[in-house]
């Protein structure tokens, strides 16, 4: 297989075609942004850290029976996944408070939810990525009933996956975003990545933050905290 | 039975108790308040057109097997209804798109929705009353998931009897917002009002704005649209 034309830059990965029509390759860049693109920034090394991060949770979830893009790591930065459509939903599931969550419901950060919390988002940069629900998906017809329901599955039994993986290495999942695609199948599968881009990772013990929150807040040890991440995962035994 | 002291004053309505303990007195307010409570007004008999023309919305679903708060009016301003404990949320049914969903998923007002669209936003004015979902509710303890199957089922049921009702009189019903309350007896029934203050009302030939609309977007004609909700209601045969 052959690695083709540039498909599509988003703002922390680029994605190429190739040869084979069900397959497309990922390319992970140290670019950061907040707050829709109005924060911008680079974090070194991130590009590295997310893609070998994120394949890792990929396999890991393949293991324990969810279906996942991942096909194969090709080097440090690049990797093979499934050719999906992407469900153009942002599907946010949340064990403590934090974020926009703790302002909508005026909760201190950090405080217990008594159930995990599932928010939709729509994937639209123009109208600034809203927060939808299920009835919205629907009068808009991003997704059907069946859909969701699957999704909302998919998201929990995700969230409590890597909830339990991440207090084996003294992290508290806060929050993790997904996005599902579809594939040529029609079957709904785990796409995009899952990593300190797109999860809120607390320490368990000091409740340090070891995510993206340091480059929005301006946090300072970034690197060190994508670092340390990585680390507590590859070197765990 | 007697009236007693106030119990209560919102910003469209004083609640009195009375001598029975199941029943308290609402009594309308012309004041008129917009964008949780930034801009104020007062719209001239007002109280009087939003208590007859709730009542007879309320007795009209009774008729229709919903069970309503509605116990009796006392005169054009003040109505007898069963006392209950509010469920603190905002139950938004729309139609059509207008307002805030029409900015949240970039839809020009008056776009059909697929199918009626249920929006839950938590009653706080600190917090603005923020659009919020189910999970929302389970996690800070609002609602049961058995209470909430039942608003759904109830908003679901009026609004559908109320769009109906409207399109005989040439108002086509865009949005409605409910709020439910808890009897002693632990039963969920319907509370508040259903008014033009409540509801978005577009006449069906010309699409003029006959609702509070008229109020929060300075379009005039306040007190002459509230009467021609109230005249097509009561000159109906």
């Amino acid at each position: 297989m052959e690695i083709k034309e540039l498909l599509y830059e988003g703002k922390a990965k680029k994605v190429y075609n190739t040869t084979d029509a069900y397959t497309v390759m990922v390319s992970y860049k140290d670019d950061a942004t907040a707050f829709n693109g109005i924060k911008k920034g680079t974090i070194h090394d991130k590009g590295k850290v997310n893609n070998e991060v994120s394949n890792k949770m990929m396999m890991y979830l393949e293991e324990q029976g969810v279906k996942t893009h991942y096909i194969r790591q090709l080097n440090e930065r690049d990797t093979l996944v499934k050719r999906v459509d992407i469900i153009p939903l942002e599907v946010i599931m949340r064990n403590k408070a934090a974020g926009s969550l703790a302002k909508r419901l005026g909760l201190e950060e950090g405080t217990l939810l008594k159930r995990p919390v599932l928010e939709f988002c729509l994937k639209d940069d123009d109208l600034g990525d809203p927060f939808i629900n299920d009835d919205h998906i629907l009068s808009i017809e991003l997704a059907t009933e069946e859909d969701i329901v699957i999704i909302k599955q998919m998201a929990r039994t995700i969230n409590a996956l890597m909830k339990t993986y991440f207090e084996k290495i003294d992290i508290d999942l806060i929050d993790i975003k997904l996005e599902f695609g579809r594939t040529s199948t029609g079957e709904i599968i785990l796409a995009d990545e899952i990593s300190p881009d797109t999860c809120r990772y607390w320490d368990m013990k000091t409740g340090e933050k070891l995510d993206k929150d340091r480059f929005r807040r301006d946090l300072g040890k970034i690197e060190e905290a994508y670092m340390e991440v990585y680390n507590r995962i590859f070197n765990q035994q």
